[in-house]
């Protein structure tokens, strides 16, 4: 009978799992796992995907493309633990809406409806609960997608950290349209849609103890009108990521092996604003590993770069937009930057975590 | 611009929120909250549903039904924090599973796909979410779905419980089906799969402190097959719900209310397994409040109900299936129970929580 199989499985001896050879630094879960970057990549890969066997699809990337009954849709899933659940820009609400509204769009999909799971913790305040609440709603509103279903857990005191919200979304991708990382090919054209690092920067300015003098607001913002803005002008889109945890270095060493290519980037380019210059400075942060919640980066045909980059000028989210670098052949899988100085530097993908639960 | 107006709320003073009066009990979160019961429904009705305001749909139920592109989808999103993370018969990553397939097969749908987001509590053992991990892969191989999408957040120690899993799942609606709560009627016969509370009393038999001498094993299965077979008699299949936290009086009590009818249930034909009797008696429980993880109640046109509950337990799911009561004009949204004794008793949703993170 099939569910004796599972029933069965409860009853293995934990300590005959054998803990693969790129995990075994730690035989625990530490923070730099949740950081987006190489250790997280390697949970993924070395864990989560021999466990699940069969059952799971190469990758499980932050977005699937599934094909339903003729229809293409883009299915994606992010929990949020953000700490502290409010901050200057917004909260782990209106995070929850546009991180995973983002994720859909970013292949080139229209985001139609969204779930909502919250995790709260015995103990919190309805009012917190109820302003996090209408952060999603609002955030929802603004990014025209519709609250279908949802679930409420409570865990006991000592055992959350006031409320953690999962949101997974679902959106419909038009005809013609093949967004995705494996596209990056060389010649193409890296745009970023604005400033970097703004999210994570607000996030530590924020918290206990770190304080820079000037308020820097969180960037979060749902991007599917800027995507659809940019997918109107008929241009050949082959890649769009938005650099969230490990930021942009993150991304672009993920798109960069997805499709075997090499990416060179410009210092000069990035459009980095003096605030997170200096409170990167002063933390001995670099902007490129620091997380964004309202921006995107975009691989295009260079033939397209010009009507993209003006489409996206057009919008408030993308008023500056700056191209950053290109796709080239060499160093395929690594991300090299010139450097304001002349020299070039290898922007390697960030092992763990500079900036714990930022999203 | 748009995004401003989310950035602004974040300054809101959170004293000003007032709680709406069926709150007022507790200005906090407390455990019966997250019970499945009339506190849980209070919570979404008079805090998330007004806070999400025009960004919701009426209900935000356990299961959307979406039409994208003239797909009729099913949308399912559940949290999962049940304690201990393993027990009899199963373990967090079997109920993610199990859970979310039940969820979308019971508007009717094929479960196709899931996503699976998961919260670590720093310093968990690897082995530990390893053996979470096999179980969801297992449990997604014998229910017949594909894991798509996932996400890891990692909060650190004592912010979280060694693993939460949050599911999603989309699943299919054939044509000429018409499954959902609304659609009870008068004369519709009320079929539970097989026997109930199992679940619940195996999650208290396994708690420290409390041990029955016999070990109760968890019911945990995915239910989309015993629902294709029930699909596949052709019957008119009005109702189908998976009676978990709060158990069958829970799931029975939302039917009634939804559909403005009353549910006559015999207590004599529940199916109650001796054990869980006695663990019940001893703990002051009622089964019918008990959660349930493999279980399903059917309401079913009574012309159908033989050929439905022979298809029922010609599945090895369902071979216990019994009718155990029946839809009636009278006492409309309330479910009263013919007692053993030739009396009757109402049964009430409950108001909290029996069984603390029992899913």
């Amino acid at each position: 009978m099939s569910d004796l199989k599972v029933s069965d499985r409860a009853t293995v001896d934990m300590d005959s799992w054998v803990c693969p050879v790129p995990l075994r630094d730690s035989p625990n879960i530490v923070m730099g796992h949740g950081g987006g970057g190489a250790m997280s990549g390697e949970l993924v890969e070395h864990l989560f995907l021999p466990a699940f066997g069969a059952s799971a699809v190469a990758g499980l990337s932050d977005s699937a493309v599934v094909s339903v009954g003729g229809v293409r849709l883009a299915f994606s899933t992010d929990s949020f633990v953000v700490k502290p659940m409010t901050f200057p820009g917004g909260s782990i609400g209106d995070l929850a809406v546009n991180g995973t509204v983002n994720d859909v769009a970013m292949s080139g999909a229209r985001p139609l409806v969204l779930s909502t799971a919250f995790i709260l913790e015995e103990g919190t305040t309805l009012a917190s609960i109820a302003h996090v609440a209408e952060a999603v709603g609002a955030a929802a509103q603004i990014a025209g997608v519709k609250l279908v279903t949802g679930d409420t857990k409570v865990v006991d005191s000592g055992h959350g950290d006031g409320v953690y919200i999962n949101t997974s979304g679902i959106g419909i991708i038009d005809e013609g349209i093949d967004i995705r990382p494996e596209r990056a090919r060389p010649g193409d054209v890296v745009i970023v849609s604005g400033d970097i690092g703004v999210h994570g920067v607000a996030i530590l300015s924020c918290r206990e103890g770190l304080e820079f003098g000037t308020t820097i607001r969180s960037d979060t913002a749902a991007l599917n009108g800027l995507v659809a803005d940019m997918i109107a002008t008929g241009a050949d889109l082959h890649v769009m990521r938005d650099p969230t945890r490990g930021g942009v270095a993150a991304s672009l060493n993920e798109i960069a092996r997805s499709a075997g290519v090499g990416v060179s980037l410009s210092e000069r380019a990035l459009p980095v604003p003096p605030e997170v210059r200096d409170a990167c400075g002063l933390l001995g942060l670099d902007p490129l590993y620091v997380a964004n919640e309202g921006k995107l980066l975009a691989f295009v045909d260079p033939a397209d770069a010009d009507k993209v980059l003006a489409a996206m000028r057009n919008n408030p989210l993308g008023g500056r937009a700056a191209i950053i670098g290109s796709v080239v052949a060499e160093h395929p899988g690594m991300v090299v930057a010139k450097t304001g100085l002349g020299g070039t530097r290898v922007v390697d993908l960030p092992a763990g975590e500079q900036l714990p639960r930022i999203c």
